[in-house]
């Protein structure tokens, strides 16, 4: 299918380390399908220039648009912004319109904007700003990359931002049905489907409940005529 | 430090669409800190043999120990084992011991041993199969790479099979504290204390509890000592 390409990437020790879960893919992954975007890969990486590098380098030249989550905050290891500066080969500085929203923002607040807060006037030169509406620093989008913060309500306002500005494709659709077979059953009946329907594509998960097995089949595509047919096929697998 | 490395690889179209989250990566994340082993990076991809292959040699080449989980079933799109194969250029097929472990299983359970299901004894030329003390169906390890079944429980019954198996190295630690002031006001004195000790990682994560701002600060590191040293300077950034 053509549909526009996306990966994601997080970035933060906390999460390789195992003290947070990343909830940020899951709930791009919801997003990018209503608006049929294809999310293709993702990655999770340390708070580690060279790491964060790479990464950014190999997924903008693969897929159409990539979103960061993590390291945009104060601290010392808040070092995505630099990283993608130095990942596009571009300087990065304090830049005026982001220290102007941190200032009228610790302002409000009563808090002071001392040094390190200024770090997350940092923007790479060329990039556009992308708005915090809880905390007010800034994500940014620089060429095909959109950077934003770690924590899961303002990243979540930051990815409801930038979506509108992104071409979409037809919403990737999807159906599901429970069966009372174990997968193996029907995984024969289920392949002569998946070559039926080239456009669709058939994911089959087991599950067990109350001590009996069963397997969740679940079709995606994005014509949901054809999405309907291989429904009423699927369903006959139950029989 | 010079911990082993590791990295997780995914594999499924349901984690990139959003139907499913991944719990694997933070279960394998805190076993092998335990184990003094360093989770480096973590990568999803879809059910797709070049992405699969692609990611597998990138990561089997950078890390010491590769686990992946996912595509190891009865079903068309579980592709796994024939992609690790094509990885690293081996043959595969349905081996006899694989295939015996099945017979067994479906005897006892009463289902029968079809050609799909004949497809989880496809195991890669020169592996060692993993025990699946759930559904029978083993995982395999090929080299440096852990193949592992994709829903939790079995993930989790292979991790804890396959970990003792690994060379470890010193358990790494980390102790945490929640201070009342926002990770701004105690960047700069944070920054200070990760340049005193840099044999440890220093990472702070803000939260609102209650309507007010704190943070948690989390050290990690190997040497008990100097973590202990580290908190005592933490708690007095509360002060």
């Amino acid at each position: 299918m053509g549909n526009p390409t996306a990966a994601m990437l997080v970035i933060g020790d906390e999460i390789l380390s195992g003290r947070t879960r990343d909830t940020n893919t899951n709930h791009l992954a919801k997003e990018l399908a209503n608006r049929g975007i294809r999310l293709c890969e993702a990655r999770v990486v340390a708070d580690d220039q060279d790491a964060i590098v790479a990464a950014v380098n190999a997924l903008r030249g693969a897929y159409d648009t990539v979103f960061t989550s993590g390291g945009i905050g104060p601290t010392h290891d808040d070092i995505t912004a630099d990283a993608v500066a130095a990942a596009f080969g571009v300087p990065i500085d304090v830049r005026e319109d982001a220290r102007a929203i941190l200032e009228a923002h610790y302002q409000r607040t009563g808090f002071e904007l001392n040094e390190m807060r200024l770090r997350m006037a940092r923007i790479p030169e060329g990039a556009t700003l992308i708005d915090n509406p809880v905390s007010a620093a800034p994500g940014f989008t620089l060429g095909n990359v959109h950077v934003m913060a770690g924590v899961p309500a303002i990243f979540e306002a930051m990815v409801a931002s930038v979506l509108p500005t992104l071409t979409g494709g037809d919403p990737l659709l999807s159906q599901m049905i429970d069966i009372d077979r174990g997968e193996g059953e029907i995984a024969g009946k289920l392949k002569a489907l998946a070559e039926k329907f080239p456009d669709l594509s058939f994911g089959s998960y087991p599950y067990q409940r109350n001590g009996a097995y069963g397997t969740q089949l679940v079709v995606r595509g994005t014509d949901g005529g054809q999405l309907d047919r291989a429904m009423v096929e699927l369903a006959a697998l139950a029989q």
